[in-house]
C-alpha cells in the first residue's frame, strides 16, 4: 500500500484536525488503498520541523502554545516555508495558510513552490484559486502533479467533486449558492429581530465570524467563492473583480419585514450564469427569494450551491460551509484524488 | 474512440429519451471520451430489432404507434429478450423495463443474462437491485462486467454517485430521504386544502402519478428505494420486505392541521441507520417535522437525500426524482462509469 508523505504548511485548525484524524483514526484511511506520513510541517508561529522518517503528531499536537520546533531534531524557529517545500521528502503539500484577498500570496508561491517541485498540492485557502487557479492548473499538469482545492468552498461539501465526477455528461448552465455561513447566520437573526450590529456581535460570540468580519459581512469571501466556481463549474477564466460584489452590510431591519410581507426572506447569493453570446456573468448580492427558492431555507451557518443544468434543471448541495474537522475532510478528499491521479500515472 | 454498442431492453419513456438523446445531440457525448451506438431495441409491443451497423434512432423514434418491428432487417414481432440479450453484439445492456414488486422479474434475468454473457448493465429500474442487487453485483464483477443503476433513485439526480465517490473517507451512519414525487406532491396539496383523493386524482392530471397510484401512495415504491440506499450506503444486506412501510394512504386532514398548528409538515419519510449494535434499521413512514428538518421544504415533485455523516454532518443532495430525460441522464451518468471501468481493464 502506497503510503503519501504529507508536508502541512500553516499548523491551525484545519491542519491540526487532519493530524488529528491521521493519529487517531489511522483505520479510517487504510479501506482508501494508502497511508498518510506527515514529514513536514511549517507554522509562522511554531517555525519548521521535517523529519523524513514521520513526525510524531501526538507530540507536536499537545505542543504548549507559544511553543516553537527549535528544539526538535529537524526544528527551526523559523518558518523557512519555501526550502521545506521544495526540499521535503514530502509527495503531497497541504496549504492550509490565511487567505489573502489581494493577491493570494504567500499561499499561492508555496502552491507554485511545490507544483515546480512536482510535489501535488491539495489546499483549503482560496487566495491562491480565485487569484491564480489557471496558472497553477496548469504548472501542475505540466510536472505531472494535480492542484486539488475542494476544501475553498463549503469546506468539505464535495460541490466540486459532484460537479467534476456526477455532472458531467449534461451543461451545467449556472449556479448560485448561499456560500457564507457567517452572512447567513446574521441574516437569519436580523429576522429574529436583532440589528445588523447585535447579530454580527452574536455570530463573533458563537465563533461563526472572525474577530474582523469585513470579508464575511461585506462579500468578499463569497467573492473570491464565486470566481472559483464561475471558474470550475462554467470555465469563466474570471478574476475575483470580474464578480460584482455587494454583502449583507447594507442590509436594515426594514428590508427585511418588507421582504418578510412578501413572503420573501433575504438571502446572501453569490451566482454566475453563462450568457446567451457565451460569457459568463457573476455576481454577489443579498436578493430577496421566495420560500420556493432553491436557497430560501439554507439554515444558519450552512451553506448550499444550487446547479442550473440542461438535463436535469436545478440540483442542490447542502452541508456545512466551514468547521475544521468539516475543512480537514476536504483535504482527505483531494488526497483520494491525488491518489487516484498517481494511480492513474503509474498504468499510463 | 471506443463507441459502446448498446442493447435498449424496453423501448418506453426513458429508453426512447436515451435515444433522442443520441441522435438529436452526439456532440455531448465526444468530450467524455466514447461514442454510442444502438445496436439492438426489444420491446413488449414492438418487437425485437437487432442492427449490428447501428439501428437508425430517428426512424425508430418516429414510428406510429401500434407499429412493430416485424417488417425490419433483423427485425421481428416479438420480443425475444433473452436471445438480443445474449447474442447481440451489445456492450452495454440498458435495461428500462417495468419494475416487478414482487420478486424484480423479469427484468432481474435480463440483467443475469446480460452479466453471464460479459455485458455490463445499466438500469433504471428498482426491482432487480432491491431484490437482488448483491447477487447481480457479484455476478457483474465475476464476469468482468459492471452493474450500474444510477436512476433507480432520484432518476438522473446523481444521489448514488455522490455517496460512492465523494463520500468516501467518512462515515455514513444513516440517511434520509423524499423518495417519491408523488406523495410529496399530494401532501403539498393537501397542506393547500384539498382531499387526499382530489390531491392524487390532480396528481395524476399533472402527470405525476400512475393510473394506478397504489406503489406511489402505497409507500412500496420508497420501500424499494430504501432497500437499495441502504444495502449501497451502508452495506445492509437486506431485502424491500425489511423495509417497515407505511404510505400516505393513511393520512388526514387533521393530520395536516394537526402538524401545521406544531410549525410542521408532513413528509414521506424513506431512511435507514445503523444502530448501535451494527444493525440496520430502514423504514417508510410518513414524518411531522419542523422547518429546520432538513426535509422540510422539498417542494412538491423533487427529491431529496440527507446523509448523516461523522465528519460533514448532514449533506443533502435534491433534485428531481422523475422525468424521461432526466431518467435517461442517470444512464448516461452509468455508461460514463461503464467507461471507465472498462479503462481500468485495459490498464489493469
Amino acid at each position: 500500500m502506497r503510503t503519501y508523505n504529507l508536508a502541512l504548511i500553516g499548523f491551525g485548525g484545519v491542519n491540526r484536525a487532519l493530524a488529528q484524524l491521521i493519529v487517531e483514526d489511522p483505520a479510517r484511511f487504510a479501506p482508501l488503498g494508502f497511508g498518510l506520513k506527515v514529514v513536514a510541517i511549517t507554522d509562522l508561529l511554531m517555525g519548521s520541523l521535517v523529519q523524513s522518517e514521520g513526525i510524531d503528531l501526538g507530540t507536536v499536537l499537545s505542543l504548549p502554545r507559544g511553543t516553537t520546533f527549535a528544539s526538535f531534531a529537524g526544528g527551526s524557529a523559523t518558518a523557512d516555508n519555501e526550502r521545506v517545500i521544495r526540499d521535503s521528502p514530502a509527495d503531497v503539500v497541504v496549504e492550509a495558510t490565511f487567505t489573502d484577498r489581494i493577491d493570494g500570496e504567500p499561499a499561492a508561491s508555496h502552491v507554485r513552490w511545490a507544483l515546480e517541485s512536482g510535489k501535488s498540492v491539495t489546499t483549503t485557502n482560496k487566495g491562491p484559486v480565485a487569484f491564480h487557479g489557471e496558472a497553477l492548473t496548469r504548472l501542475a499538469a505540466d510536472n505531472g502533479a494535480l492542484f486539488a482545492y475542494e476544501g475553498t468552498v463549503l469546506s468539505g461539501t464535495p460541490v466540486l467533486g459532484l460537479a467534476r465526477d456526477q455532472l458531467v455528461g449534461l451543461s451545467i448552465r449556472g449556479f448560485q449558492g448561499v456560500l457564507n455561513g457567517t452572512s447567513n447566520y446574521v441574516i437569519g437573526r436580523m429576522e429574529a429581530g436583532l440589528s445588523l450590529e447585535s447579530s454580527v456581535a452574536e455570530a463573533q460570540a458563537e465563533g461563526y465570524a472572525e474577530a474582523d468580519p469585513t470579508a464575511d459581512i461585506g462579500g468578499s469571501d463569497v467573492q473570491l467563492k464565486v470566481a472559483i466556481l464561475a471558474n470550475e463549474l462554467l470555465s469563466a477564466g474570471i478574476s475575483p473583480a470580474d464578480v460584482d460584489t455587494t454583502g449583507i452590510s447594507g442590509l436594515t431591519a426594514d428590508d427585511i419585514v418588507d421582504a418578510a410581507r412578501e413572503g420573501k426572506r433575504y438571502k446572501l447569493i453569490g451566482s454566475a450564469r453563462r450568457t446567451e453570446d457565451g460569457r459568463v456573468v457573476a455576481d454577489v448580492v443579498p436578493q430577496a427569494v421566495g420560500a420556493d427558492h432553491p436557497l430560501a431555507h439554507v439554515p444558519g451557518a450552512t451553506n448550499a450551491v444550487s446547479f442550473e443544468t440542461d438535463l436535469l434543471g436545478t440540483v442542490t448541495i447542502t452541508g456545512p460551509g466551514a468547521g475544521r474537522i468539516e475543512t480537514a475532510f476536504a483535504l482527505i478528499t483531494d488526497i483520494i484524488a491525488i491518489h487516484s491521479h498517481e494511480k492513474e500515472k503509474i498504468d499510463a
